[in-house]
C-alpha cells in the first residue's frame, strides 16, 4: 500500500562543475526563481565546500519560503554515483580526486531534506524529460556534446543507472576498431574522440593535414582551433569546415544506428555545445542515421535538440533527479 | 492502493519454433508437469493453427486441473510484438510471413486467460530471471547464439521492449565498419554475421581459404562445414578451428564491452547452440571484453551460460512470459 504523499513546492538544483558550483531553486513548472553560486575548487576539502555551499543556499532558500517548501535536492556531477551517493577520484574538483567523498549525504544531513546526486548527462536527461522536449517520453536517449561525449538513458520512463550506478557511458562505445584515435579513457576509437567539441577539432586538424584543399582555418594555429571556429568557418561556406561537421554528423548517426537496437528508443535528444551548429550536425546525422539503421527502426526515432535554455539547464536537470527520489 | 491478487498455480508456455510448436504447462518452481506439441507449417491459416493448438492443448491442462488452475499463457515467438500481442512478417511462419497476426488475442480468446507474446530472445531471459542462473538479477543481458545472435536485456528488473516492442536487437550492432560481412538483414558487418552458428561456420570457410595450414576441416565440403563440425574438430586440438573460436570468442567480447557502456548489466547470459564449445568460446570472449572494456567495469560483469535444459528452456521462458504480465 502506498502513502499518501503530500509534496512540497520546491527542489533545489546544484550544477558542480569544475569551475562554478550553481545553486537555483525550482518551481514545479521549471522556472528557477532564486540562484546563487560559489568557486568549486576554492575550498580544501569536501567539508569547507559543503559548509561555504549552504550558507550562500540558505539565504535564497529563506526567500522562498525557508527549508519546509524544500522537497528534495538534486546534484548533477562528474564521477557520481546515484546509488550511493558519492563522488569519487572526479580528476576536476581538488577536493574529491584522490577520495570517496559521500557528497549527497553531507548536503542531506546540513538541510534535513533528501539529496541524490547522478552525473551531468543523467541530470540533462531527467532535466528533458521533467521540463523540456522529452517531456511524457517514456524511451529516449539523451546524448550531451560538449568537451566529452556522455548520455543519459531513459527506459520505461525510469533513469537507466544499472548494476553499479555507472550505466550511459555511450561516449565510450568503440566507432573505430582499426587505427582508431586514442581517447582519453586509454583506449582507442571511442566515440567520444571523433564526436566532442575536441573530438571536431582533431578531426579539422586531421583534414588540414592530410588534404592540400583551402580553408579559412588555414590561417590559425592548428592548435589553437576550436569546435566554435570550425562552426563558424562552416557557417561562411568552408568546404572542409562543412566536411568536418559531415564526417561528426555521420559517425554520431552511426552510433545511434547501433544504439538504436538495444533499447529502441522514441527519441534521440542532443545538448551542448556542438549542438549550437545546428543542421550542420543534425542533416549528416539524421542521414548517417537512416542509411545504417536496421530496416525494422527506419523513419520511427525523432531527433531532438535540447530545448532548455544552457544557462539554465544543468541547474534544472539536477533539480530533477529530486524529483526523481523516491519516498 | 494495490488489489491483493491470487495467483493460480500454472503458466503454459508455447514456443513457436519454424518446425514444432511446443506446448507446456509450467509450475511456480519451473518444472514442466506436461508438454505436447504439433507441426507448426501444417495449416494453411493462422486460425487453423491456433484452433489445432488449443485442440492439443486442453488434455494436458485437463490433467492439471482445468484452465482454473492456469494464471496465464506466454509465447516465445519469432517477429512477434509484446505491446500489440501480434506476430508480423515472419519470414518462416507460412500463416504469418505475409500479414500481421494478432495471435495473443487469438488464444486469449479460446482460453479465457491472460496471453502475452514476446521474442525468444526475450523469453529466454525472462526465463533465465524466472527459473535460471539470473534469478534475482534486475540489470543482465541474455545473448542467444543460434542460427541468429539475439538479445534480452533486462533493467531495473524489467524486460526492455523499447517505443515499439523491438528493442533488443544487439545482433545488429556494427562490428565491422569496413569491409564487414553481410548480413541476413542486408546490411554490412552486424555481430550476427559473424558471431552465430552461421558465422562461425563462415569464419572457418574464410579461414580455409586465406591460410594454408593443415586441418581437419579440410576433408569436409566447405559448404557443409557447420559450427558443431568447428567445435568438434576444435576439441580435438585443430589449430584453425581453435583460431575460429579465439575470433568468435574475442569478437563476442568486444561487443559486450560495448553492451557495458550502455547499461552496466551485472551479467550477460549466453545461451544457444554455440555455448556448447565452452571454454573454446568463454575464454576468449572473456578476454576480449577485460581487455576491451572502459577501466570503470573491469572486473565487474559476471559470464555466465545459461542453467536451463536445452529442450525445456524455451518453454520455460515463454511461460515466463505469463508469469511476467502485469495484472
Amino acid at each position: 500500500m502506498e502513502a499518501q504523499i503530500t509534496r512540497r513546492p520546491y527542489t533545489i538544483g546544484l550544477d558542480l562543475g569544475g569551475t562554478n558550483a550553481v545553486f537555483g531553486i525550482v518551481d514545479a513548472q521549471g522556472n528557477i526563481l532564486e540562484h546563487t553560486s560559489i568557486k568549486t575548487q576554492q575550498y580544501s576539502t569536501a567539508e569547507d565546500f559543503v559548509n561555504a555551499g549552504v550558507e550562500a543556499l540558505m539565504p535564497i532558500v529563506d526567500k522562498v519560503g525557508g527549508i519546509n517548501k524544500i522537497e528534495g535536492m538534486g546534484i548533477g556531477a562528474p564521477n557520481s554515483n546515484f546509488y550511493d551517493g558519492t563522488i569519487a577520484y572526479a580528476p576536476n574538483i581538488s577536493w574529491a580526486h584522490e577520495c570517496v567523498v559521500p557528497f549527497a549525504k553531507m548536503f542531506s544531513d546540513k538541510l534535513s531534506v533528501p539529496v541524490a546526486i547522478t552525473n551531468d548527462a543523467n541530470a540533462a536527461a531527467l532535466g528533458e524529460m521533467t521540463y523540456g522536449v522529452a517531456k511524457g517520453m517514456k524511451n529516449f536517449i539523451m546524448i550531451t556534446l560538449g568537451t566529452g561525449v556522455g548520455a543519459g538513458i531513459v527506459i520505461n520512463g525510469q533513469m537507466v543507472y544499472g548494476s553499479d550506478g555507472m550505466a550511459g557511458e555511450l561516449g565510450h562505445v568503440i566507432m573505430r576498431r582499426e587505427n582508431g584515435r586514442t581517447c582519453g579513457c586509454g583506449r582507442k576509437g571511442c566515440l567520444e574522440a571523433y564526436c566532442s567539441a575536441t573530438g571536431v577539432a582533431r578531426t579539422a586538424r586531421e583534414f588540414l593535414e592530410t588534404s592540400p584543399e583551402p580553408s579559412l582555418l588555414r590561417d590559425m594555429n592548428p592548435e589553437e582551433i576550436t569546435s566554435l571556429d570550425v562552426s563558424k568557418a562552416a557557417a561562411k561556406g568552408d568546404a572542409l569546415s562543412l566536411r568536418v561537421y559531415e564526417f561528426t554528423g555521420k559517425m554520431l548517426g552511426e552510433a545511434c544506428a547501433d544504439f538504436m537496437t538495444f533499447c529502441s528508443p522514441e527519441a534521440f535528444v542532443f545538448f551542448g555545445g556542438l549542438t549550437k551548429a545546428g543542421d550542420l550536425l543534425m542533416k549528416p546525422l539524421i542521414k548517417g542515421y537512416e542509411e545504417n539503421v536496421l530496416g525494422i527502426f527506419r523513419g520511427k526515432a525523432k531527433f531532438l535538440v535540447s530545448s532548455l535554455d544552457g544557462a539554465g539547464a544543468a541547474v534544472l536537470g539536477a533539480s530533477a533527479i529530486a524529483k526523481n527520489i523516491e519516498h
